[in-house]
């Protein structure tokens, strides 16, 4: 008899996964001199985790460290370094009870998302977005609530879009510095949008894991002042640790228990080692700076010199690492534009319909966090690839 | 205004976790010259990976590698070395495109359960259970159907309870060995559930996590002979590799499509660093027999001298590392005689409540894959403490 298949079969790719795997076989298949393949596809530091906390993880590991399950929440000392870190960078204070160490930022959002929200419920966010966003609230039954944002908010929401919804949806997702477009919501409209959302019993997700990763203006964290805020931060973009799979959520109070029930469960708890190396990476100031410093001088580069070779309708770029191109005078289809490019031009960028499903259609987004030589030579390759 | 909390935040704790910690905290508070406490409530081996595993890790590490994300299914490598121990050890081919590397079997889960069920599918399992399953699934909006199970079957379920469902359930879930009881299904009679389930379309979820440890029969897979089940495999267990956090799938090829969307939004993928040590996992078989070894002398120590110190209903043990103890001559209130054990005599345990909510009243489980010597000492502890 034909098995049943559930309605999260239906949860629409990540395409930028796919995009990753096609590069991955472009790269394999290249012939012997051709130049090689631009990643600009993919929100990952060319950098690996910085060196002290690799070799954090190296010396726990020659020590024979058993490296067992740890608390569903993590290694005490870990929650304790976090909750430093919001007194160190933003002066505010955060108890490292509230503070639970996850697998990824990926990992949060489930354990958010069902600690917070019903199947059903709404959950508004800008457009373009996250696509796990809506991806995580859909396969869990629960409604992802576009507001469409352009350049004129800077791709960010607004207290009048919120102000407009019918009916008043149960969260709302913020991330500032966003992705894809990189753009940050300005202070006091951020503060009151969190106020708007206090007001009105809408739980707030503040999306922060590209702080650290700004150009201009240094964002605050929601974590201390709006206390029913559930805050997702992550040690795979500042800190450079993709693939460690390390991620951590500032709890409200009244969350603290039931998210800790639904990680036993789920998680029983985030790598060890891994959690290991994320303690060690608060100590690499320095090699991360060196980072930021980089994604700087790529992003001034790729500023002036992606409009010269025809990418001329860039997002202003205020944080992260993305450049989100509306490409619209080139193509209405930026899955084959996309798919072009990196079989011609032999460049990776994510088409924007995975960041906004119709309007998408004439956009793409620009990674720059990879090595400087490829950000550097990438505008010269696009021009030539357009001229053709 | 008072902001909302989701019904997914009612999920009950996976017990086994909150008495780690309490057993963390009476490990702290012991006095000089205190004896230690003996751990027997985590499944958890007292070894930590393979020292050629861990091994593999440091290399990488020293090497530099970047251990970024890999692709959301994992590393090719390490799934065409999963797809070999499928031929190696069961004599079956199972490709590598079926399996997908997962955060350990925890993070299998959602993933399997979201892939095949829909909110408000009942979804069956014997009980007493592996309390995530149930956990999960409520979690999602889905029901676990549980079907009472005793000694008279081995704590398995069977066609005669299958038959009597109504309705029909949209999944189940099998364990052989299971856990808390750690004893298997005859072959035939797994044969004749599985044939239950494909003429009922059934999805069958077999958790195969305890293979390998086994002192008697050794178990087919299903992954090989039932082609539309889900089976569900880590290296917590045979690999002793809990903290690592690694499992696998290997999906139906109706499942495989959906799962990688969704793993690709919920995990992206699975951490890097442990691929690379799981995948060196498969050529340390000398050191992980060597552990086998010892738990068949633990459990062998444990089925006499447990029934001599006053615990002497105990559940066959054909596998895993499980003795599932009938202690309702004792106390008709485990988790407060597990309390009192891990004060009085430094005996950690789990209470039966965790895997059977009823009738765990009168029963805890012991684990017995901590150190031998521990193993060893515990039986004269707990009958001294029991003559009290």
């Amino acid at each position: 008899m034909a098995l049943k298949v559930g309605r999260g079969a239906e949860a629409p790719p990540f395409l930028v996964m796919d995009v990753i795997s096609a590069a991955n076989a472009r790269a394999a298949a290249l012939a012997p001199g051709e130049p090689g393949v631009i990643r600009m596809e993919v929100g990952q530091p060319g950098t690996g985790a910085p060196r002290g906390a690799a070799e954090a993880a190296i010396r726990a590991l020659q020590a024979g460290a058993p490296m067992g399950y740890t608390e569903a929440f993590g290694l005490r000392s870990l929650r304790e370094r976090i909750a430093r870190h919001y007194a160190g960078r933003y002066g505010v204070a955060v108890p490292a009870g509230r503070v639970a160490v996850t697998v990824g930022a990926s990992g949060a959002f489930p354990l958010a998302f069902l600690a917070a929200f019903d199947p059903g419920d709404s959950v508004a966010m800008a457009a373009p977005f996250y696509p796990p966003y809506a991806n995580i609230l859909t396969a869990l039954g629960m409604k992802p609530q576009l507001l469409p944002c352009g350049p004129e908010t800077r791709w960010q929401p607004t207290v009048a879009m919120l102000e407009a919804l019918d009916p008043i949806p149960a969260g709302l997702i913020v991330a500032s510095p966003c992705n894809p477009a990189g753009t940050m919501l300005p202070p006091a409209e951020f503060a009151a949008i969190a106020a708007w959302c206090e007001a009105r019993g809408v739980r707030l997700v503040s999306d922060e894991i590209y702080h650290g990763l700004t150009y201009g203006e240094v964002p605050e964290t929601t974590a201390a002042a709006f206390p029913g805020a559930i805050v997702v931060n992550s040690f795979s973009k500042y800190f450079s640790m993709t693939g460690w799979r390390i991620g951590w959520l500032v709890l409200p109070e009244d969350l603290v228990r039931p998210v800790e029930c639904l990680a036993q469960n789920m998680f029983i708890s985030a790598p060890h080692v891994a959690q290991v190396a994320a303690e060690a990476a608060f100590d690499c100031r320095e090699e991360l700076e060196a980072n930021i410093a980089r994604y700087r001088r790529s992003r001034a580069l790729l500023l002036q010199a992606l409009p010269e070779a025809g990418f001329d309708r860039l997002s202003p770029a205020d944080g992260a690492f993305y450049l989100w191109a509306d490409v619209g005078h080139l193509t209405n289809d930026s899955v084959e534009f996309c798919r072009r490019m990196l079989a011609e031009a032999g460049i990776a960028a994510t088409p924007g319909v995975d960041f906004d499903r119709e309007r998408g259609r004439r956009f793409l987004r620009f990674s720059y966090c990879g090595p400087e030589a490829d950000m550097a030579e990438a505008p010269a390759r696009l021009a030539a690839w357009l001229r053709r």
